[in-house]
């Protein structure tokens, strides 16, 4: 089997640098990059029979890259992942990316120079050519929340617009007819599929969607509040509102509510993702549950079987609608 | 230097065998434990020095150890080792280990196998020599939220009786004599501080507290709600209540508001914490706050440098007392 060391002498290069360019860490130009890849490809190397994978594949582990740790809904992806994982006596390996391509790549490769080969992926930053000649290389490497068709067989993910075309369907059918939504500023997926599932809706209804009832929010709770100033600001020209996650819906409620507006009967409010207890949440939220956990288990146990077969168009999860109290029929506005 | 093959030939067991034993994985009877164990300390072997670990010191990485990944005060705790790692172009290994003493031990042990040194450790079911041994054992492994006095300077712990008693404190300070503390049903240093500090504040001011007033509840949000639906079923016997973490105290806020109590009128509520953003807590919450993402960063930091002798005596936190909208001055029944 082809080593590291025969790589070395065939290159002239210090076993130091060759190790560098396979496990892909550490600074090595461009120039000698191409000249290791080269000489390995040609004696057969892969990283598949790396003997550091080897070594290491005796403490089997389950490899999971998300946002970021302390956001909800990525804690609760990373501990279904871990659940897995110890059903089937292996450990968690997290790392966390913050939707940056850079880091994304960087933390599979570390979770590939440390053997751990399964891994699920929560990628918003990497283009889909990238994510495939990722799942190309790697054969246990799995994608959850993203669908990249030339590799559907080995995701996992939701179908967004659906959910936010439901939800303001609901909206409309309640008599709103001025529905705003706010956004992530981040530009990813999600966004786009969010949103135009809440213009189509509008349009399948013939509702016109002014400028103004859009507003991007930054992360977490300051971008739900001032999405909200911005809208009281200008009058708060809407009855009802979808938020792009809970987070949003909630700092944006605790903001109307502080400033007189009544939820639900002056305002509605739906949120997006339902991974926080109802506890937090007065009123308790109406919003799209995005099955997360289910998703990130049946992720996790596609990665460890490799049964990419059963699900040759990948699997496709719906948000369901969670009928709670921040929603009420419209009303005119003197019966408020 | 001695290797584990040296062990296999002496003792005559099987690689894998022995590299069960030295790695502590898999099942291995006790009696070919004890053997290889004897033979690997005859020869000098120590995990230390043995190549697998030497093989991964090339990706480095730092470990934590907590509870549960899906719980905000663990996550924020990992987030800021992860934070501190990436400073130091560490990546983050994660185990959750549901205060189980086995699930503690297994967690430690993976991270070593794969040359995970660094370690911080959450820990509140292994006993106080179980991890004296681990410290001694292994020199960058730093416990956090736990006082062991035998390697105190391996400790950054919280001083969570402080919290509690001055929380009692001002709330007797504003009148209120019939206080109730929600506490946590499992067994742990924190549960008996936190416990001990609203005893001490009660006693230190001649007032008594009556069995009724103390409910211990399961974890996360039903804990909370069922120990104020208790509390209702006696009468809500009680002015002001201090809760063993936000969580039970939000769950609880909600059953007294459903139930019709005010809340800070009628019932003035402290919790223990503050890693929630605000936008989820109505009326704003006011609570003890833990510093736990400060306190995680000195950790991972203290594990990296192995700087101990700066802090002899560990390093000691103490909780604030954020003043928001869930307190009240005691009023008189007929106030309210």
């Amino acid at each position: 089997m082809p080593t590291l060391k025969e790589i070395a002498e065939i290159t002239g290069y210090s076993m130091a640098t060759v190790s560098r360019v396979i496990n892909r860490q550490g600074h090595v130009s461009e120039k000698t990059k191409l000249h290791i890849e080269k000489a390995a490809k040609e004696i057969g190397f892969t990283r598949e029979n790396n003997n550091r994978l080897k070594i290491n594949s005796g403490t089997p582990s389950i490899g999971v890259v998300i946002n970021r740790i302390s956001s909800p809904f990525y804690s609760l992806l990373a501990q279904s992942v871990e659940e897995v994982g110890r059903e089937h006596n292996r450990h968690l390996m997290l790392c966390s990316s913050g939707y940056d391509a850079n880091e994304e790549q960087k933390a599979i490769d570390f979770l590939l120079s440390h053997g751990c080969r399964h891994i699920v992926l929560h990628s918003k930053a990497l283009s889909d050519s990238a994510l495939e000649g990722i799942c190309r290389q790697h054969s246990d490497v799995v994608l959850i929340g993203r669908h990249v068709e030339a590799v559907q067989e080995r995701c996992v993910w939701l179908d967004s617009q659906a959910g936010t075309y439901q939800a303001t369907q609901h909206l409309i059918n309640l008599g709103h007819r001025r529905i705003g939504f706010i956004n992530l500023a981040f530009d990813c997926d999600d966004k786009h599929n969010r949103l135009a599932g809440y213009i189509n809706a509008m349009k399948d209804n013939g509702l016109m969607v002014e400028p103004d009832w859009v507003q991007n929010a930054d992360w977490v709770e300051v971008g739900g509040r001032n999405a909200a100033r911005k809208l009281l600001s200008q009058g708060l020209p809407v009855t009802a509102l979808l938020a792009f996650n809970d987070v949003y819906a909630a700092s944006a409620l605790r903001e109307f509510q502080s400033r007189g507006v009544q939820i639900p009967s002056q305002l509605s409010i739906i949120g997006f993702d339902d991974v926080m207890p109802q506890c937090y949440f007065s009123p308790a939220l109406t919003t799209l549950k995005y099955p997360i956990a289910v998703m990130a288990r049946k992720a996790a146990l596609l990665s460890l079987t490799g049964n990419y077969a059963q699900f040759p168009q990948g699997q496709c999860y719906y948000p369901t609608l969670i009928h709670r109290e921040s929603v009420a029929p419209y009303q005119h506005e003197h019966c408020v």
